[in-house]
């Protein structure tokens, strides 16, 4: 008997923002594999008897490569069971839930994709900013700022160089100084706002605002832990201050008593 | 007292796919506010004591003007009740949820925004395709193929034909041959996929396969319901034979006993 493997988004970190369906996959599966970027809040609803296995980082904080999690995936499906594979944020945006998908499928192993609320999405509520808004952004972007391997980061600049288009970064910290200099030589203002979160709608979410021209000092300025997620464009000027946005959301949990998961 | 209004995404259809947060509100509010993009499985969610608001159409089928939505809401909360403002999607992406968020935030309403899943990724889920995928999309891109008012359609097309970024264009359906003959006019192959999907992740789906050049065509021949989503770009290649799909879905929801949401 074959198993199945779900490929589930399990969102950017608030489990609040887990859909119905990945909270019953996870919660009826046989085991769960899950990534680091899988909230230790989100890891709380997996019943105590579902079998867990990390792929984030192995023994020695090395990440375990691609090709072990594909053969892990498929070595759990093969042995018949049901596998939750919990991803941060959405399987088909840049999680290489692709590759995962293409590696079960040719070992005959059915699987398939449950969505779940990207980075962006979960940053851009938490800000209190539209990722699109009349007048401001006509359109929106999502890309990495990172290659694997440290391969070239070939972005196609001058068609990202769009100021009408909110550009949302993922993996862009070490490579910021480098994507804000060939943007604003491409026609970006170099005056455009710019937001970075880290660890977004997680009770340990980090933001820092400048401009482009100054958001790689700033980040070096102020390190933020992984992930980091920037929002550039003109809608992140329309960013909430922090403290307030944290004191109406802690007393909008109280009076609604949506602070409990349970 | 006042109230306070929650600008919700409710997803793209499928009632699984609504956020556990998105559920508690509208299940905890005084007063839902939907519009048609809302699904008749999602509002079945709503306890039958909630008062409703439907905003989507207005007697004879008009819809009900932005202005007067924002107005809906004020009063609402102004009234001191508990407003789930229920939206097709994400609030943030083509929601029009800024300008709520505006008319709320000027009358000094609270409100705040729940992220949902937005088409293209229920979409992408449906027809087992990732959004990106390596060596086929490094990034993603969300326009949308309709201006308020029948304002010329005024999108940056040198940037928008990128054929290494899947292209996923909203509310597009009435447009799509200029904006086919624009991307093709710009350099983006004539033969690249298009899938056009209606109504993704209901009980209505259906889907469109051709490409970039004889979509529009296509979908003439074969008019699709509102919303039509259309996914441009390699990854569209992907996506798996409609029927095998549908019925693996049907056989496994059997088995994890997940079709009752109850």
């Amino acid at each position: 008997m074959t198993g199945h493997v779900y490929l589930i988004g399990a969102g950017p970190g608030d489990p609040e923002l887990l859909t119905l369906r990945a909270l019953r996959l996870m919660q009826s599966a046989d085991v769960v594999v899950h990534d680091r970027l899988v909230s230790d809040e989100i890891m709380a609803l997996v019943p105590a008897h579902v079998r867990r296995v990390a792929v984030g980082k192995a023994a020695g904080f090395h990440p375990v490569p691609q090709d072990r999690i594909n053969d892990i995936l498929v070595d759990l499906g093969r042995a018949g069971l049901m596998v939750a594979r919990l991803k941060g944020g959405d399987p088909t945006i840049f999680g290489r839930g692709g590759e995962e998908y293409d590696a079960l499928s040719a070992a005959g192993i059915p699987s398939e994709y449950v969505p779940g609320i990207t980075a962006a999405q979960g940053a851009a509520a938490s800000l209190r900013l539209p990722l699109t808004h009349r007048g401001l952004a006509t359109g929106l972007r999502y890309v990495t700022g990172h290659r694997a391997r440290d391969a070239e980061l070939d972005l196609d600049w001058a068609s990202l160089a769009d100021p009408d288009t909110t550009l949302a970064v993922y993996m862009g910290a070490a490579n910021m100084a480098r994507i804000a200099t060939e943007l604003i030589g491409h026609g970006m203002p170099a005056d455009l706002p710019v937001l970075a979160v880290s660890q977004a709608t997680t009770p340990r979410e980090r933001r820092l605002r400048a401009d482009l021209s100054g958001i790689a000092e700033a980040l070096q300025d102020n390190p933020m832990p992984a992930p980091v997620l920037f929002i550039i464009g003109h809608v992140a000027a329309l960013a909430r201050d922090d403290a307030s946005a944290m004191i109406a959301r802690a007393a909008l949990r109280a009076r609604c008593k949506l602070v409990s998961h349970g």
